[in-house]
């Protein structure tokens, strides 16, 4: 059972609440957000349905535990959430698009691309500065300076940046330069950083694991709300398959599925999930026809010199004719890009 | 190395390149179509390469044996292939609908829901006579009765009719009364009657395997047309992966990556990957938007009640509905439906 | 639910019963084996159950369908199936070894083979006449002349011989010249050809699809049990995974789950799920460990020319240390070999 | 190109060599271990190969960069690595076999597990503080208490103890209270997490990730040898598959690949693997007859109220029996247990 309280429940009102739950021999399991605290109750449940938990002060709602994610569930909210990154609505009727390199090279590099992807239609930029490489060897990102060089190209260029957050030590620094904080498809299931992001006040772009179900991705996300920070935007990245002619297999069905199961905002990522440039565009084009929020896209000035992911970069052209097309897609589910 | 003869060439002739090719050390595998002879060589290609083959009288190409699928290439025939059905055409600008029941039940459940989807904008009615299932127990599907239904309810709302081909000995029975041949997923590599539908003159639906790579499956159609028919639709109707939110996992890259391999048409079925109805109009839409030609769609009346799939199938009115908003997508990439 | 009539059963009752299921609303599957007919009933079961069917004359026993399959069950037949293949037992205390090459070449490879594997204490001699390959141009086997070759060896060296049918046409043929007929991976959903080795009175092998769960390989083996023959010995192959430095995963975990669901004998293929000669050894020894009734293994004389699978295959000596090690772990888990 | 130092170069001939490798234009990424100091060289690597690098003070050995992983690979070093874990060996001749609780839930609990599991014959104690649980309503674990319990246990019976480690803030508790270190299947790409405790002194149990290939296994493995830490045993753990018969695909196949392709130890996770106790014995022996260096088993006193994994776990009756089953098995290979 999930007790939610209101978001002006005193720290006596939640006091009194896990005394009570304690008494009838359960155990409380206090989130305590920023906005409002959560408390999960795990025991013989049966105990608490004579009890009118809801009538209690500070409880805004009570929640049976049959569906295993409660608070990222359409039954929670009915409405769907919109999502604001530094002002960007993500989740209404314009498909938001974050667009810029992999890895953040340089300042130049990445102001370069910035200028082009923002001129192109892109509302956010992205860019990594911490880099999850299977090798040890490979280039692992910028760091701090990466963050600084993505903080001062946004504002230059008036665009709202994402970037990927790997370890909880790290997280002071992202939130300083960041408007959005992306949870890689590696740390999906790192519930400790989910568990630290769920606390802050910045806006969560939490991305499938290349293995994980729809199910488990809602319970991931279900760790940041539980936290106290609702303000998550999904991201379907590709899963992985047996089939090699493309790096992963973009799941798409995912993107209406996630949409029916939750109220959360669900963006597509058609890069990473092909691997190759040339398809895109038109996959790009197929996320926004099934309902995508939003689209995650790598653009690269220079790709074969890129120290990261070049075969599936876009050059800023390429990416300008794509923005084109994708307007007229967008405008015939019914949605402006 | 594959020598392709042209369509005149006299047995004469193809005896004589046999003849030579044996001469050689080789060993010719020869594949005699309708239209046109093709003759496969196995062993060390380096004595081939000083004899001038080109030239022989009979032959009119001969192909590296670099990529593992010749015929079905881009770099054998770069403009894309129209594939003709009872005068509708697959490949071109318009995209073609496929609609009707997984297994045809009964002369007037089949009819009622052909008028539908004529009326909605269907091109060609598809239903299951010999259907593949799991159990042994399970509806079976009405066999060449059903084949004929299909053929009269095709004749009665002038559509021409598409059905699956299980065993090599039901082709004449499907030839006599289906315009399209369909292989099913679970014969993707049943060799023998690839062979078999490779020397028919009607044109094949064939579908992917769920556990099939898209090389396979592109090897797969080469079969076909390495046995004389080049009239080969391509559908990609979802693999198995470890999700089970959804009963396959429909891969749409596979449509813009088939296109850029093969000149072979490509469709898409989003019934029997998502196993949702609800999931049907998304994908679809996604669907068209990557490229595909295509559409295979299940519309029944009465879902609940369906021998088989009901789960996924659309009422008529959703799949008029469906249709509507298929047009706008369609035409905002440059297509009809 | 599932009929089982008496092996004794006239004709006349066989109606009797068909009436009677008839008359209640209900469609009768009749299944005529060899031994003995088996009725499957589709429809609202209820009506069924005040009847007592179990005391209609001719009728064995009568199974509700809560199981999706009933006659490869441990419930139908809790004792252990032993399958005799030209009076080699399958299923008994002493592992089966089935070895030899992955195509027939040549009687001359063949009978070398042959006696270098009996020597080493295989007890089947396996070879493929009718090869299914993914590509057109690929080596297509020797066909009936295979079958030849493989018989007369099999009679020279005094082993009974296992070959793969991959078309209903070719059943004949095979049955004439094999002992036992292997269904191969490919073909595991072929229906029609099931129920084609399901009339026949040869013991059958029923090799495990790439991409099959247990539960459809169960199903696959009960349509030949449906149609009459109960001589199935099942084989775990590989299936398809994400991995790729194997050919397939090898899931032994399928061994002890199929001896509990199932009294059907469980037999694996490390040569065809690993790809690798140098794993062979191993996963051979794995699969004993875990309760293997048998092994299917390639053997070559000169695996570098091997017309197919050369990579996988074991020269004879190495298959005769491998035997050697082997009767070790036999034993340590009360088997012999 | 990677610059192994000797163990004991000095701060200035370390220096020497990056000042050397930036010159040429290269990026050098140093890895200070307690050891020993590795250095990767980034960029065109042909300006290095007329350095002679080897023969600088300080070097050991360089090695060129052509399998993705070095240090954890049979060329870096072909004699196998045995890791003493408290005085157990891990990778000799007698199999290890760590046991226990998969969550420590009171001292009463796992005091009475670590004795029935010592007795039985397990070497190393196993049990979970910090719980990776896909709900963040799921138990998640004792944490500190949970550690000083299992400490506690582990001396009093006299077994080394290993916990998993599931955020970098918590290395320090582990490393007081435990004597290996385990990184479980989600963290296997948390290359925060992998740095870290490849600067801890303590040896590492690295699991394999559900989605990981071998080739990305050793790759996480060779972050922690980079980083100085050369005692790591991995851990097959089973993959995830389309097969739902079992909770994943055990891969025993991984197990002599591994031993192949890295001089590292190797273990099995029958338990987490297959999901289900009555497979628990017939995988553990096939771990054992492919090669396995050890087991890692869950056990409980009582599974159906287990916090966690209650219906893979053996009650201790069950281990013993296994226990001695499974020493016939080593002794067949040539181990002992």
């Amino acid at each position: 059972m999930i007790i939610v309280l209101r978001s002006d429940a005193t720290e006596k009102q939640v006091k009194h609440i896990i005394d009570r739950v304690k008494k009838l021999g359960l155990k409380p399991m206090v989130s305590r957000g920023i906005e409002r605290t959560i408390i999960g109750v795990i025991g013989e449940e049966d105990v608490l349905r004579v009890q009118p938990l809801e009538v209690f002060p500070g409880v805004d709602r009570v929640m049976p535990v049959l569906a295993p994610y409660k608070l990222v569930s359409r039954e929670f909210k009915s409405e769907k959430t919109v999502v604001s990154v530094g002002g960007v609505k993500i989740g209404a009727k314009k498909v938001a698009v974050m667009a810029g390199p992999c890895s953040i090279e340089s300042y130049d590099q990445l102001f370069k691309i910035a200028k082009a992807v923002k001129k192109a239609g892109a509302s956010l930029l992205r860019g990594g500065a911490f880099k999850p490489r299977t090798s040890p060897y490979a280039f692992q990102g910028l760091g701090e300076e990466g963050l600084k060089y993505l903080h001062q190209a946004g504002k230059e260029v008036g665009m709202p940046v994402v970037t990927e957050l790997m370890d909880t030590r790290d997280l002071g620094a992202v939130e300083r330069y960041a408007d959005m904080i992306q949870i890689g498809a590696r740390n999906m299931q790192n519930f400790d950083l989910l568990k630290e992001v769920g606390l802050s006040k910045k806006p969560v772009l939490l991305k499938r694991g290349m293995m994980s179900t729809i199910k488990e991705w809602l319970m991931s996300a279900e760790y940041i709300l539980a936290n106290g920070n609702f303000n998550v935007v999904l991201c379907e990245r590709g899963i992985r398959t047996f089939e090699d002619a493309t790096r992963f297999t973009l799941d798409l069905s995912a993107v209406p599925m996630v949409k029916k199961l939750s109220h959360l905002p669900v963006i597509a990522d058609p890069s990473h999930a092909t691997g190759k440039w040339g398809l895109v565009g038109p996959m790009a084009k197929a996320a926004v026809a099934c309902g995508s929020d939003g689209l995650i896209i790598e653009v690269h000035t220079n790709p074969e010199e890129a120290f990261s992911d070049g075969t599936q970069s876009l050059v800023p052209s390429r990416f300008g004719t794509m923005m084109k097309e994708l307007k007229k897609v967008a405008k015939s589910v019914g949605r402006d890009i």
